[in-house]
């Protein structure tokens, strides 16, 4: 079996349980219908099932190469990315004034979702392209955004992101590479830069770098940073490529999976940029673009997840062996319920890691679509989510690709299968974009910084689902008095690394108790059995880990460093 | 950091915590005292340092490869199999009488782990040798003894086990591979087996395959199998390799990892063997080596949870990053909480699995050593611990690995870090020698087929752990608690189908709470405060998983069936 989108199950989420139908009814988004939206994900999973997921192979068994400085990108992709730019998806959440379709993120996180099932290395390039238009729109002077902002709309040129340097990795502030001044308002870029996502390719006529560089006068950290537009071509007046600019692909990494994906080492010797935002406000910039991708990343581990469990099902129904321990059984390993735990705990970990990165997205978009207080209370909800998104995401979908694996027995070993692919490839959307132990501490610290007000608006919407079920509630309810409790915790801890102490179960105790809740609100919504079924599942068989997350979230950081390295060591 | 031996830690286990010792109380294993015993591990450590570490990237990155008709394998493993060989490690169990060193099995277990942390590729080949001369010790008539056993145990012979066929997998009963008698005493045996590891290699002069096939008077099932020996080339009356026999292999499989162990499909037409054990009465043949190769496959995973912590925890010493955000911090990543957390989890789970691994090869040894009711009440807990030393042992492997890969950040992700190989490479241990679904299943049915005395008695050694310390018993006994409702729930069950729906769950949750045992006991032995550090770690921050895998192995197989076909894939 090969992909099939699951668009009637986004729907579904889209109007039956998140409400995202209030986007049609804001100025901003009125174009946004359920016709509308219907149509739209229909044409994005027709073209992700029918010419991108067959190109996922030969990406990851020919990798993208660099030949004589220029990167050859796998068989098919270049067709592939052709039909993601031409089908106008990687602009449509853009800005209509320079060719976007400005329509919701929510939108785009489901056709996300579906190119990244479909092929995971190649739809990364529009996702960073996405968060560069984000960027520009919100930064870049005028004369930038109408120079770039419709070539990387339409596809024709590309995106990047230019954070990670040898000794500046999640500490960012420790970069080095530098930016002067030439007098004419261009900047002379210096510096090597690695893990450059699709940093060349031969699939567009132009790769737009965004480079974070220091200014003569930047003081050292995070606050003397400033962000750069640093074309591979710089532009003619006629919006063309030109002259190549100082700037070369030194290496491509050999990873252990998205093969298909260039990861590039990056050398900008005196190239030609340009200033995005303020002197020094290179962080701000790079937050607009990284909030993007966080969810966009959270989403690629949903994707992966939803991939991982329909190749999982469609081989359980296929493979028939063992005595059938069930009556009426299938005659297939689908009848054991070994094979049944992994596939219920497959399919209600992907469902709830939609709903969560769906809503974010959707809470941004209502963000941007209302004013005042609405507008703030909105943007709150989907910060709050952000790193939830990300961090539960990819860590779900790791966990789920890995039960993809386990479903097919030896097969799942062998890499013609599949499985194995999508473990390799899904394993470095928990650490990309900010590793998901930088999700947590943002989780506990920044996104607490309101004293806990997003964080209790969560716990009572989770509330009022679980008041709405007799049957489930309690237990619902429990796990979000666990939270609500670690939360109080966390707030009142003397010191802020025993917040981060507790981070990553706190951030994974509340994914697990969120995914709870929206299952149980589908459930609720249609009045569907199955739904109630996996609704079930999750809350009496998953949720139950809250509790002990919440316990091991709550010891502080004294235990973490009990041991010194020389202990650690012996 | 290359690869050090614990040999240290693995004595402090042995003779503090698990009381081997005792070992060299009885008369079989009167030589294996702690003098004689450290000797050997330090031997075997070097061994593993010095000339098997070496080894592991250029197996990876090589792999075995079929040319014409002939295995070929990767840069070094010849020499470094004969080292294995030469140093007595693949006979150091084996019996006396044919050329063993008539060792506890815990020593193997102890120099496996070492050999596996290498090069869990290469060590591979004598762990299957391992497990056929344990096979022809108990099941081969002495004619067959006489000519194998001391080739195999000298290393100038290795040997592979053949069950699995394309369309009998976990139920091995389904296989179709044949054998006739041909009058001479042998038999003409033909079928094809798929995923035979080290099935064909150019590092020993013959390979002995143990096939599993049925006599035309064989009953389908599992019950109409019959075992053979069926060597590459027919030994000749001196015992050397002669004429090759019908066989051949067909194919290598191209796998995710392990890439330095060649996975054969082998074509069996007509090949001459020897029957092995009594018509029909393979399954019980191939049960003495699997049960061998099962604790030997938790090793596995134990060893590359050792390597990758080891990995991982000399690169957080080493990468210097991030503001320290604790005073006296070492200004590496290892002051970070996060980072702390990740290794604390894979220091306490590789100490608890490797007492568990112990502990079973420990109790399979004195059931060995003495007599009657005593020797009974060993093996049953040695039996009792198998599935759980495979499947936790293997699990928690390759959550360790995953970890280990996270705490690398992006170089995890990148292949010339090694970490991504411990990954790829112990995936596989999930799965073969019985998925870990069917090692659970083996604990709650056959392992339970006592009535619980096995379970019981082991509930009942961690509660006299947990009445000797008064800070952290409590919660260790509130684990145990929740084991034993759960196990009296599964005892009351009025359907296996009920088990086997929460045998996963229950599985985890006794090896977490083994590990609790095992490590407080370390710590109380030693009176040493990073010991009892490391046991107040696994206790408050794992050990509250205990009670909610519990909880949801209690909830029956009705929820896991909830969904038909189509409602899954919907």
């Amino acid at each position: 079996m090969t992909y099939q989108a699951p668009v009637r199950e986004m729907q579904f989420y889209l109007n039956a349980v998140l409400g995202a139908t209030r986007l049609a009814g804001t100025e901003r988004f009125a174009e946004a219908t359920p016709d509308m939206t219907e149509a739209i994900l229909a044409e994005a999973g027709r073209m992700s099932e029918e010419v991108l997921a067959p190109l996922n192979r030969a990406g990851d068994e020919h990798p993208a190469r660099l030949e004589n400085g220029v990167v050859r990108t796998s068989p098919g992709f270049i067709d592939g990315y052709r039909a993601i730019a031409e089908g106008g998806w990687v602009g449509m959440a853009a800005d209509p004034e320079h060719g976007g379709l400005g329509l919701p993120m929510v939108l785009t996180a489901c056709v996300n979702e579906m190119m990244s099932s479909s092929c995971l290395a190649l739809s990364l390039n529009p996702l960073m392209t996405q968060g560069q238009i984000e960027a520009l729109e919100h930064h870049a002077s005028e004369a930038l955004q109408t120079l770039y902002l419709p070539k990387l709309i339409s596809g024709e040129w590309t995106g990047t992101m230019n954070l990670t340097e040898p000794q500046a990795g999640s500490d960012v502030g420790a970069l080095r590479s530098k930016a002067e001044p030439k007098g004419d308002g261009t900047y002379r870029v210096s510096g090597q830069k690695i893990y450059i996502s699709w940093g060349d390719h031969d699939m567009a006529e132009n790769v737009c770098h965004l480079v974070l560089a220091r200014l003569p006068d930047g003081v050292p950290g995070t606050k003397g940073i400033s962000l750069f537009l640093v074309p591979k071509y710089l532009p003619t007046e006629e919006g063309k490529p030109g002259v190549a600019n100082s700037l070369k692909v030194i290496s491509l990494e050999h990873k252990m999976g998205l093969h298909g994906s260039p990861t590039a080492v990056m050398e900008y010797d005196g190239a030609t940029g340009w200033l995005v935002g303020p002197p020094h406000g290179g962080m701000a910039a790079m937050f607009t673009m990284m909030n993007n991708a966080r969810l966009g990343v959270g989403v690629q581990g949903l994707a992966q997840a939803e991939a991982a469990y329909q190749k999982a099902l469609a081989y359980a129904l296929e493979r028939k062996q063992g005595r059938v321990p069930v009556e009426g059984g299938t005659g297939t390993i689908l009848d054991h319920a070994d094979v049944r735990r992994m596939l219920m705990t497959m399919k209600a970990l992907t469902s709830a890691v939609r709903a969560i990165c769906l809503d974010t997205a959707f809470s941004l978009d209502m963000a941007r679509a209302t004013e005042g207080d609405e507008a703030a209370r909105w943007a709150a909800r989907g910060a709050f989510l952000t790193p939830i998104a990300k961090g539960f995401g990819t860590d779900m979908g790791c966990h789920v690709a890995e039960l993809g694996v386990q479903v097919h027995g030896g097969m799942g070993f062998i890499e013609e299968t599949g499985a194995a692919q999508f473990y390799r490839d899904v394993r470095v959307t928990a650490i990309y974009e900010g590793t998901n132990g930088i999700q947590a501490m943002d989780l506990v610290a920044r996104k607490l910084m309101d004293g806990g007000v997003a964080a209790r608006e969560m716990l009572a919407e989770i509330a009022a689902t679980a008041a709405s079920d007799a049957v489930l509630g309690k237990d619902l309810d429990a796990a979000k008095d666990a939270l609500s409790e670690t939360l109080d915790w966390m707030l009142a801890a003397p010191e802020l690394n025993a917040r981060f102490a507790g981070a990553g179960p706190f951030l994974r105790a509340f994914g697990l108790t969120l995914g709870g809740h929206y299952l149980l609100k589908a459930a609720l919504a249609e009045g569907d059995a199955n739904r109630m079924a996996l609704a079930r599942f999750m809350i009496r068989q998953l949720l139950p880990q809250v509790s002990a997350l919440c316990a091991a979230a709550r010891e502080g950081a004294d235990d973490l460093y009990a041991l010194d390295a020389d202990a650690l060591a012996s």
